[in-house]
């Protein structure tokens, strides 16, 4: 596949947001293209510093029994924001909220929602500025979030070059077990096995904001993640590590017990909320210094390669994963978790022979 | 009615907020108070312009089949937004926006949806950023607004001063006559007759920024937005016009055709989108010299005075309006149109009953 057959592909959700925002016509004060960045960037006019504005919901996750636990709901509308504010090295500011609650909502419901918040906010730095409420027959959460970049370039998802290596930001998978234990025929007790409450990477992104050529949230999963990075910067990534490396050891054990292959969990759509990142060689040292002065250990997944596509170690083998596809499917099957199930090991089945294809 | 009772008397939607938020931490760099403005304003550390930050959402209004027309729907979806960044003067520097979208939607309604927001950008001189799409049963639309104040002070609802003269930015009453052509036994062609787009006062918030005392929209009704400004200054307010001098004329007629006293239009709560705002005498002469100059004619509504509540003519005698009451009516009989006019004309009745009291 070439660089170029790989980016023209289409990905659903691409061309959704093309779709819908394609006519609007552009401020002069953005800094960022469309799908170039995790949060909106923009310069005040007369003014030094660069804003980082991020808006985002839970709807489908609420509707699909993914979130049931208010206080979960609470902390995911704050996380999912702050994240997007993480991946450009932003510092956070505040938060808007928009709620839309049942009328018939309960007062411990409220409660425990509200304290949700608030926990999300303590863990992130963050304060809730204000917000909106409706009143509609289901729960819907939102927000927006502001930051602040305060000198130096933000980071966007563009800059990844072939030889960068990349890291997440930890241990990955969290999200897809946590949604497998809950919506994939697990008890409430395996959900509640899953320790899912993801902190948004808030230090880390202003910490390796001035050595990484690219940086993106795995909101939606760390194969579509990856896709979007090769996609806009026409690279591919090798991974150095198994899948079943990189996981959170809680994810690991959900994907033992569920007997589904490891690299299963790093396919989305729901994410773990991590960062993923590439460092150029030459920034490497200096990274990984200040990173341990932090204490932080990143996970160090592999590098971005010339050959596109992503290359990744599955039962001892190394194979060519179509990411596009991976990301694609979830919407395809309709959401339906048997079919998905059974397409992301069609494509893994087909990766191995496009693997050997190659080779011949 | 003594200014503490007026003032501590409960509005279902000051406690409603205040459960929601009361228990949140609040930022060091936000600037107002809860209640206190349209928009919240915080300093950037290190920074000098004053942010706005907004966000509204349309779900009701859609839900109870006011806005049916997809192009509405888009220019509304702004203009809420706006409408709030107008009222504290601030620069608009762009929108980010969260569409729910049912999975059926038809390709004909989202580009008569995109197209109105378009428009509406187009009008308030705002650009869409960015934003996240959802699908869900319902249409759902919102957004976030940020905004820059230059210099000098934001304005903010505290600050109106008996003596001070309160003005509208406009004619009122079409967002009231909107909803009753819409809602209240009137054909589709009624609600085409009035025409209601309003496009937020962003040029006269920049402009009034310097001169008033007290300004806030009107977007859920020119008495409700009283109330408001009366409950946070402890003042009253007087008009010296009727009710039906302060009308746009298709709310007039509306109100004549619909054979309802013209006040009526002006309880929300479906608003306008005006900016009611109060002027020291000190600054009159340089304000009214300022909205000239732009060919701005405000409309002198009456004054603020000491003695708290809402004194207007109605039925050619001067009355005192119970505003909370006639904010709380329309809550209380749960949406119900014909509940909610009896209602109000009970109100009205009951105003002359409290003149008649207060003056023997």
């Amino acid at each position: 596949m070439s660089a170029r057959e790989l980016r023209t592909e289409t990905v659903h959700e691409i061309a959704l947001i093309e779709r819908l925002a394609g006519a609007f016509t552009r401020s002069s004060h953005q800094l960022n293209e469309r799908h170039e960045t995790d949060a909106e960037l923009l310069r005040v006019p007369g003014s030094d510093p660069v804003l980082a504005l991020t808006t985002d919901h839970i709807a489908e996750e609420i509707q699909a029994g993914l979130y049931v636990d208010a206080e979960l709901i609470g902390w995911m509308t704050v996380m999912v924001n702050a994240s997007d504010l993480s991946a450009v090295g932003a510092r956070p500011l505040g938060l808007v909220l928009n709620e839309t609650l049942p009328p018939d909502v309960g007062e411990g419901f409220l409660a425990a929602l509200q304290r949700g918040i608030q926990q999300a906010c303590d863990a992130c730095g963050l304060h809730v500025l204000g917000g909106d409420t409706n009143f509609g027959p289901r729960l819907q959460m939102g927000g927006c979030a502001l930051g602040v970049v305060p000198e130096g370039r933000p980071m966007t998802r563009r800059g990844c070059a072939p030889g960068d290596l990349l890291f997440a930001s930890g241990p990955l998978g969290l999200g897809g077990a946590f949604a497998l234990a809950r919506l994939l025929g697990g008890s409430e007790a395996d959900g509640e096995r899953i320790p899912f409450r993801p902190v948004a990477r808030l230090t880390e992104g202003q910490l390796l904001r001035p050595f990484a050529s690219g940086c993106m949230d795995t909101s939606d999963g760390a194969l579509p993640t990856l896709d979007e990075l090769m996609r806009l910067n026409g690279v591919g990534f090798r991974f150095r590590i198994t899948a079943a490396e990189s996981l959170h050891p809680a994810a690991a054990a959900a994907a033992s017990r569920a007997r589904i292959p490891p690299w299963m969990l790093l396919a989305g759509p729901h994410g773990e909320y991590e960062l993923l990142f590439t460092v150029p060689r030459g920034r490497l040292e200096r990274f990984l210094v200040a990173a341990r002065a932090r204490e932080w250990r990143p996970l160090h997944l592999g590098e971005a390669v010339r050959e596109p596509g992503l290359t990744l170690p599955i039962d001892g083998t190394l194979r060519q994963l179509d990411t596009t596809a991976v990301r694609n499917l979830f919407g395809e099957v309709g959401g339906d978790l048997g079919a998905y199930r059974e397409g992301l090991a069609r494509l893994a089945a087909a990766a191995t022979t496009e693997r050997a294809r190659c080779a011949r």
